[in-house]
């Protein structure tokens, strides 16, 4: 069968409550999930926005981190406003493609997921999200030297030209057999459309 | 019992499936409407955007085009997309203000709503707003002049004022005891929240 595509920015806000409750959904329904990092910024940028549209737009901000306050406390998950934001997710996003498939990868998104949006940490360091790694019992140091080799860079800008050809405009965002569903809320809707369309 | 705030635009694509189904929604949760239109133009033009944001960016506006076809096919209600977009609903949007409380108020919506994005009818003309006046047997003559008379125009502004003092900014939005929500999505979650909160 194949994955359901999650694709997600370390920076994205409401990707964090996707991130942590998309395992439990995907199981239920019996669906494998393929984790993709990627960077809104070149999006954004193309866009003319050159901040988080959060922050360009601040009543559409205000209602953001109140909804997330929301999301949050009916998932049962932490959460604390960032002080920065958004943070840039680079690295991390670097080591998720780097490991694409290996074991450990969820729990390592969780991990940064939650150092941003539960703990304000700053995720954009090498030494948080070292941290992140080390919690999961990883050897953060071979981990964070294979991610930013040159190929790993490469390897990472060809995986947000892959966002952008499959016209992906926002995160978090589910493509389900070449269906877009964007947003944390329609996850269970793309879950449903991947199971009825194999 | 309050009643549950329901904010729509005629030209909003999104307000079409959350007026359709609203209804069936809140009476299955013994929660009450109030109907309000208001228009997003003066909003977004705040903003910096002089048209639709699903025209200023074209990849969300496909992804949109397409999302409304999924929605309106699971909702079984018809969808065409309109030849011209966004349409200007500022006079259906003064009857509703004018006329609010009416009980073939709801109707009266559901009908202009299905003119503009069911039939690609121009809902910005006296004569299809009209035509759904007329199909819901109601004397449209006299209900267009009471709408357009000066006091009715000051009332819609006033309308639209109240719309952004609750920090609204985009369509369909739920007011539920100064809790906003926004989206068709979002509907449930609204009533839900309007009915622990009371």
């Amino acid at each position: 069968m194949m994955q359901l595509q999650f694709w997600f920015d370390f920076a994205s806000t409401y990707s964090y409550p996707a991130a942590m409750r998309i395992e439990s959904v995907a199981k239920a329904h019996e669906v494998d999930i393929e984790w993709n990092a990627f960077l809104l910024g070149p999006i954004f940028r193309a866009q003319g926005w050159h901040d988080s549209p959060f922050n360009i737009y601040p009543v559409k901000g205000r209602y953001m981190w109140r909804d997330m306050e929301r999301i949050c406390q009916s998932l049962a998950i932490p959460f604390c406003r960032p002080s920065v934001f958004p943070r840039n997710g680079t690295l991390a996003a670097r080591i998720v493609t780097r490991f694409n498939g290996a074991d450990w990868l969820p729990n390592f998104v969780k991990t940064v997921y939650r150092a941003n949006f539960g703990d304000d940490r700053d995720i954009a360091t090498a030494t948080v999200v070292g941290d992140c790694l080390r919690e999961l019992g990883i050897d953060a140091t071979a981990i964070i030297a294979a991610a930013t080799a040159t190929d790993s860079k490469a390897l990472f800008r060809r995986q947000t030209r892959r966002a952008i050809d499959q016209n992906i405009f926002g995160a978090p965002t589910f493509v389900a057999n070449d269906e877009l569903f964007w947003g944390n809320d329609r996850l269970e809707q793309a879950v449903r459309w991947h199971r009825g369309r194999q």
